[in-house]
This record gives structure tokens, sequence and C-alpha cells, in this order.
């Protein structure tokens, strides 16, 4: 076998990174994390979160992620903060460019996630995680009987818009162009719900309020006229983009039409020694429950692959 | 669309079924889970945790089970102690018959686990759980320079036997025939590795201890010879067996060569509206992070099923 840093690299310290290296640590793997900001992924951004399992009361992004981050660490594994600026991942032994060196490894662990495309307007920084969302399977309970926004114009922005009238006693739908891109079907949904208010031709110009959310500016394109609604919770739904800069615009590992990296069941891409897994993967669903069960076989995966190598 | 008691029952009360339920009552789907023992399957028998994620120091399999529980009681669902004797899911609506009565449903996830084959010897049920155990990557960590025993003559006897020597300071590996049935080039591991010691023509009679995991009783067969067996640890690999009873000999949903229920990636099985997650899916890794995992896209799948008929 050829000499190498590691027999495991992960990219990556969300909840799949940190599954992936409890598991190989666990595993006694030759094993490191990089981690480009700090350890926890979208989950930091996460105010309150109530389904992943195992917390009857919910638990905050952030205690979540100090609680994983600790379990690696038990096991002897720390997370390294730097960047992977590029990976050549042709050979047999996988090249990692750091930003002030490089690294040698036998296989790689992408879990990187993936960013919500955000509108860029004021507020929404600050309130994302804490009234702003991407997520309405996590945050939707939350909106009971509360009034809530939702902007986009695809599938994923009016199907879950309905899904937020099991929740909300209102729920406005805007999207900036004067029809929707969804699916006829989702549409007509959406249309026959008494709860929603769509608002066509309308772009959110900024997000208010004191200690929580309270509303959302919109301005009408066609008539330029300005509001103000108010409303407890806003749900962006703009789409989302795979966090895979580094990979430039290698053809391997194959992506999806949407550029998330395309795996099978042992969470293996097209490249031998790589694997996939969480947000950043080509997947029905993005939840902290999902992103661990990959991880999971993602490191049996790869031991596999570095001990029959 | 049908008349039913439920949009969705869930079968099973360990980590896959109650996080269905978790999501499912999350998303106010109409939901029953259905447990014919006490909740938590295999999870209760399993003494200490230390790879599921969000628990540093580990946990006891009793009290994650009971968090968990708690956790879907929050929301509205209760566990239903009654068994599914059979269920008739050719139709529309699936029949779920139960000890007293029949329930209908729109959807079905079967979460009903699987059992890991016992010897059937006297101490073994005891110590499962505490000593001995069906899964390296759950216990081999805690074998760090123990002595230990393990069983079988297949590939996971004899490729998690090599696994443990990351731990264990020996390993006894026992097969009751002559020769092993797994691959040669797990067979030669095994044997090039010095710390493991293979026991051909033998069998374990007992298994004894005070507190704790003390020995193991072995029997040659050929010489008839019986030995004792100073082990901390003792893993028995032989075989699994899903826990699909209620299915009699129905030909769908699909099963796999073992008779673990087929699914694609969103734990469709062969039946639309039925649902296959954790141990009881043909899946390359049984663990409570992918059991969880799979639960979280059945029920995004369920849901989208019933609001789609």
């Amino acid at each position: 076998m050829a000499d190498t840093d590691y027999d495991l690299v992960i990219m990556g310290s969300g909840p799949a990174g940190l599954t992936a290296g409890l598991y190989a640590a666990r595993a006694r793997m030759k094993v490191a994390i990089y981690e480009k900001s700090l350890p926890g992924g979208q989950v930091l951004t996460t105010d309150w979160i109530e389904n992943y399992p195992g917390f009857p009361e919910g638990i905050s992004g952030t205690e979540l992620t100090q609680r994983m981050t600790d379990q690696v660490r038990h096991f002897g594994l720390d997370i390294q903060s730097d960047e992977v600026l590029s990976a050549d991942l042709s050979g047999g032994v996988k090249e990692i460019q750091l930003s002030e060196k490089t690294v040698r490894t036998h296989s790689l662990i992408i879990a990187t996630g993936a960013s919500p495309r955000k509108l860029g307007i004021p507020g929404e920084d600050r309130f994302f995680g804490k009234g702003i969302s991407s997520c309405a399977t996590c945050d939707g309970p939350f909106c009971r009987d509360k009034v809530v926004a939702a902007v986009g114009g695809g599938d994923t922005a009016v199907q879950e818009s309905v899904y937020l009238t099991r929740f909300a006693k209102k729920v406005y739908l805007i999207h900036r162009r004067d029809e929707f891109r969804a699916e006829k079907i989702l549409q007509e949904r959406a249309m026959a719900s008494d709860k929603i208010e769509i608002l066509l031709d309308t772009v959110v110009t900024g997000v208010n309020g004191l200690t929580h959310l309270e509303s959302i500016h919109t301005r009408n394109l066609k008539s330029g006229e300005n509001a103000k609604l108010a409303v407890d919770a806003f749900f962006v739904w703009i789409g989302i983009l795979p966090n895979t800069e580094f990979l430039g615009d290698a053809a391997e590992p194959e992506r999806d039409e949407y550029g998330f990296i395309r795996t099978n069941e042992r969470m293996e891409t097209s490249v031998p020694g790589v694997f996939a897994v969480g947000d950043v993967r080509s997947t029905p669903l993005r939840q902290i429950t999902t992103a661990v069960g990959d991880a999971a076989i993602a490191a049996a995966s790869a031991e596999h692959y570095v001990v029959n190598l």
C-alpha cells in the first residue's frame, strides 16, 4: 500500500462529517477532519431542533454541535481548522490541497454540505435560523396558528407552502414573476387553499424585528407599491447550492443536474475511494438524521475500501 | 380518498419506528405505532452506545429509548402495545390485522427490525448486550487490550474477527465445522494475524460470569474434549433474521436472498404505499444512525404518497 498521511480525510464538520469522524476514529482509522469555518455546518445556524431523535424537549444547534464535537474528541480525533482549496482525486492516493500544505490520503469523505440561496436583503443574515428558515419539515411545526410568508416560484416553494397550512393560520406565498415555475398540480393545491394568499410580481426587500422576526417589506414590481406584512416566520425557497467549490469544473465525481454528488447506497461516488454524505449528496431528503445515517455507511465503506487496498 | 383509520401505520418502535413516528406526528399525519413487546427494539438490549451522535460520554440503550419515546409522545403520538398478526397490502387501502381488531391505513412503514440468530446455550440471554454482542462496529472499541471470542464461519464472522484485532489483544475465532464458509481472502487475513487463534470443529456450550462475562465453555466435536476460555467479550456471528413473520409467504413486498425487504433510496418497497426502514431493510449497514436516517426519509415519502392519493 502506498505511503500516505491518512487512511481517510473528511471534509466538513457538520453532523455528517462529525459522524463519519466518530465511526472512523472508533474503527482506529488514521483520519483527519478539515473544517473551513466552525464545526456544526448549517446546524450551527439553527436555533432549535425538534426532530433529531434523543432530545425530547429539542436542542439548540450550538449545543448539539458541541455534543457531537465532544464525542469525536473523546475518541482522540480533533477537528482541524483549514480549508480544502482543491483535490486531485485522479490517482489511487488522493492529494488534498489545504491553505498551506498538501495531505495525501487513501480515501475521502465529502461532507461539505449545501447552502440555501439567500435573497441578499437587509435583516436576512440576522434572522436566519431565528425566524427565517429554508426547511418546512424542520420549522413548520413551530408555526402553529401563526402568520408566515414564503418566497419562491418552484416546486419546493409551492409544495412546502401548502404543507405549512397544516400549522400556520395564514401563508403569504410571494413570487417575483407573474407565474410559478412549479408543477401545475402543486399550483392548483396552493390556489385551492383558503389559508394561502399568493402575491405575484412581488419581491421581499427587507426583514424586520426587534428580538425576533416581526415583519417583512415587499414591493410590487408592476405597481411599484411597497407594503409591510406582519409575519412570525419567513421561508426562503429560492434554491440550494452544494458546497463543491473545491472540485472546480472537474468531471468527477459525477454530479446530478443541480450539482449534488451522486452516490450509490454505499455512499460510493464515481471515483473509487471517494464518498459523499449529507447535504452535498444527491439525496431525497436533507436532515440531521439522514446526514448521520449516510456518514455511518460512508465510514464503513471507506474502512472496507482501505482494508482491501 | 377512501376512508381509513390512519394515514400511516408504523410497525415497530425501535429507533427506526420512533423516528418515523416523530416525523409523521410533526407533519400532523394521522399515525399509529404498534409494538408487540417493549419500545426500543434491539437497542433495549444494548448496554452502552457510543456511536449515536449527540451523547459524548455514550448512553445506555434504555435511556436512549426512553428519550426517543418521550420525544414522540411530546408530539401527541403514543406507542400502542399490540401485535401485527398479518397485513393485507394488496389494495389501495392496507388492512392491518392486530390481535383483536383490524385497522385500515393508506400507508405503512415496516420497522420491525431483525434478530441476531442465537446459539441457544446457557447464559446467552443473560449476557446478551452485556458482554455478548453481534456488532463489532458497535462494541469492538470497548475491547481495547482484552481477550475476546467470536463464533461463526461466514464472511461476517471472519472479517469482523480481523477487525476486532484492532482493539483486542487476542481473538479466539470458533467454528463448528472443519473449514470456514467465508471468502478465501478473508480467511487468509484471519490466518495471517498473530492475534487470532482459530478453533475449528468446536462449539460453544455455555457462557459464564458473575456480574459480567468471564468465560465461555467449548467442546471439540472431533476429540470430545471440553475447555474453558477466559474471555471479556463474546461475539456471535451465526446470522441475522429479518422480523417479517407477519408477511407469511407473501411474494410482496419484494425481499432479498436473506429475506430483508428491498427498497429504493426513498424507502419505497415494491408495494405502493409500503415503506421499509432500519434493520428489516436490505441495507449495507445496520446502526441506530442508519435507522433514524431511513425513517426520516420514509416518513417524508409516506407523507408525499398520502397527499398525492
